[in-house]
This record gives C-alpha cells, sequence and structure tokens, in this order.
C-alpha cells in the first residue's frame, strides 16, 4: 500500500481520514500549521493529498513541489483545476479531487479528473484510495462547475426545507434516518418520486397514497 | 441463530432479506401469496416476522398464531398496535415494527415497541437481528404516530424538492450522495444548517465562494 501524506483532514478533507481503515499508512498535518518536518514527509511519502484553501494551497506547492517527482498529487482546493495544479506541481501526476459530501461520514462520492501522465496502474492506485472512503467518479473537467452547482443548491434546498420543518432532535434523528436511506435508494437507481414499495410509497413509515407512475429506468446508468 | 420466517421482504420489509448476511438461516415467503407449507414452515422457526397490509395481517395470524407458542413475532403492519398483536398472536411474544425506510437499503432504522412478556434474552436477540438490518430504537406505543407523521412529511417534503429541482440521472444521483452524505452526518450528530466545514459550509462542495485567480506562474520550473 502507498504511504500517503494528507495534509488536511480536519477541517477540510475528512473523508480522507478513513484511509488507515483500507489499509494506508497515513501521516497527516493540519494545512494552516505546517510542521517543520514536513519535507521529510513529502519525501517519504507515495502520494500526497492537499486539502487546503487557495491560499494555503499555493504555498504548500511552494514548500514541497520538489519533492514529489512522480508521485501522485490529488487536490481537493476549489477551484485549482488541472492545469492550474500542473503548474504548482510540475514534476508530480496531479489530480482534481472535488468530495461529495466532504465531512464525517463514512462514505462520500470523490469526482475527480487528472491528466494523461496517469499510467494504468496509477488510476488502478487511485481507484483503491477512493475505494477506501466511498467511490471515485471520473469527469471531465467542464463538469466541476455542473457538480459544484448542483451539490451547492441540493444543500441549500434541504438546508432551507429544515429550517422549515424546525424539527427537535428526535425528530432530526428521523429525518437524518429518511436521508440516509432515500440516498442509499437513489444510488441503487430506485426511482423516488411516486411510490415503489409495498403498500403504495417509498419507505415503509411513509403513509403510502398515490402509487408510483412510471418510474424511470436507470438501469443503464452508471 | 434464531431460524428466522419472514412473511414479506418483497413488496414490504425488503431491509430484512439482509439477514442473511448476519447470519441468520431464513425461510421466507408472499405474504399476498402463502405457500402450501405455511404451517411447516411456521413450526420450524424461532421468530417470525410478518410484513403485510392489515387485511393479510389478520390473515397470517388466523393461519398461523396457534404454531408460535412462545416465538417471537415481529409484525410492521401499519396500524396493528400492541395490544392488537395480542389479540392475533396470544400465545406469542409480539413486537411493533416500523422501518424507517423499508425500502432497497443496507442499513435503516427499526423503531419497535414490545411488552412486559420480552425477556431480557428475548430483547437480546431483537438487538441481535436489528443490527444485522441496522439500528433498533425502543419506544412507548404513543409515539408511533409522531414517527410515522415526521416520515410522511419529511419524505413528501424531500419528494416535492426534487420535483422543485428536476434533476436528470446525472444530477440525481449527485442529490443521492448529498441527501446519503447528509444523512449520515445528522447521524453522527452533526448539525447541517449552519457551516461546520472548512470554507465556511457543510459539504466539501458546497459555496466556495469565487476564485482568487492568477495563479503564479511555474512554467519555469517545467
Amino acid at each position: 500500500m502507498e504511504q500517503i501524506l494528507l495534509i488536511g483532514g480536519n477541517d477540510s478533507g475528512m473523508p480522507f481520514r478513513k484511509l488507515p481503515y483500507g489499509g494506508y499508512p497515513l501521516i497527516s498535518c493540519n494545512p494552516d500549521h505546517l510542521p517543520e518536518n514536513l519535507h521529510e514527509m513529502a519525501k517519504i511519502c507515495d502520494v500526497a493529498i492537499v486539502c487546503a484553501d487557495q491560499r494555503m494551497g499555493r504555498v504548500i506547492a511552494d514548500e514541497i513541489w520538489h519533492l514529489l517527482r512522480r508521485k501522485i498529487v490529488i487536490s481537493t482546493t476549489p477551484n485549482f483545476d488541472l492545469s492550474m495544479l500542473r503548474d504548482l506541481y510540475p514534476l508530480s501526476k496531479v489530480c482534481r479531487c472535488d468530495l461529495v459530501l466532504d465531512g464525517d461520514v463514512d462514505r462520500c462520492l470523490a469526482v475527480v479528473s487528472f491528466g494523461d501522465s496517469f499510467s494504468e496502474s496509477d488510476v488502478a492506485s487511485m481507484k483503491r484510495i477512493f475505494s477506501s472512503i466511498g467511490e471515485m467518479l471520473i469527469i471531465n473537467e467542464p463538469l466541476f462547475q455542473e457538480v459544484r452547482a448542483v451539490v451547492s443548491k441540493g444543500l441549500s434546498s434541504i438546508t432551507e426545507l429544515l429550517k422549515r420543518i424546525s424539527p427537535d432532535d428526535f425528530q432530526e434523528y428521523l429525518l437524518g434516518w429518511i436521508m440516509y436511506c432515500l440516498g442509499q435508494m437513489i444510488l441503487k437507481g430506485n426511482p423516488i418520486e411516486g411510490g415503489k414499495s409495498p403498500q403504495g410509497g417509498t419507505g415503509g413509515l411513509a403513509q403510502r397514497e398515490p402509487p408510483a407512475t412510471d418510474p424511470k429506468s436507470r438501469d443503464d446508468q452508471k
């Protein structure tokens, strides 16, 4: 297993903290308080994951770019696109990554893109790494914007909805389960609108009303 | 491990289909097409789980109640409360259960109540069974109504929200991840409103403000 250096994981990049559960040796540090031995850490790692804001993203690159020759560098810094990452880490194989969602979750989606410099075995490494924290979806650069827009809109809509419902703790707990389960169902390709389940509606407790109409099949979907 | 008879699991009670992954020997049948050997199945089981609508719930009880002496009977039939279940299965230890959500999910919440007839070891059995499909939450009978109301409202709100957004397949997939992750965060006790994560908001992709472009060029290093 590759030795991984995680710069972040506290405020951002939290899902990467699960890497040791996937068997990865992990060394990590806070992007806002870089340790004195950062150079040592960069030297011994095989893969560097940098979860920092734009300012610190640049500082970190300046510090360690020359120590990451031929290594994979995964960056979650917003708006650092591939070409910028190539500039910042000219000796490395760079990967741009957005996490849906970046938070205290057991599994998340990693939306990634990377350049031609990735060999097949590099891609296999990436798959192994990301399967330890969830799922990896390779997209083209222009799609990042759409992903970001959808996530931003989805999050704000759900937050608003919760504010409207203004649940107490028990209700929020139930709503947590509802979202968790609905999310699972969608990811398994089950449409959630209309009813798909037993007495007519999705979800055992829901009161089961108007049936289902012509759920979109998503079998062919990735 | 108890031998479990699952009457249901197709249209309703789907999460119970995971019981074999928890090591449970499972025999199952469709509540709407009861098999000829239903009596045999009832005789050999240790625990019976009945996921049926009210009409079939009564039919099934009439068929097998006398074969379930001292056995645990778990019922997910809506509106069958404990006292009704005691009437239907006078020889058994009855448990009322609502699933949040009842669908094709890997883990769900089982909200349950059961009477005094449950010994400590019965409760331990229940815990083991429900931990194979998710989490068990014991509540008092009157709370079922609130649970049902919250779930119903939560589901319809989210369904409406999705209709408003009217996502295409890719967007729906992203929204699935968002809900799945938000649900996880809530269940771990993280509030989702306001921002808790890195650059200011829950979720890696969410609102990061406009870039500060102008990366230093480092072409000279290539």
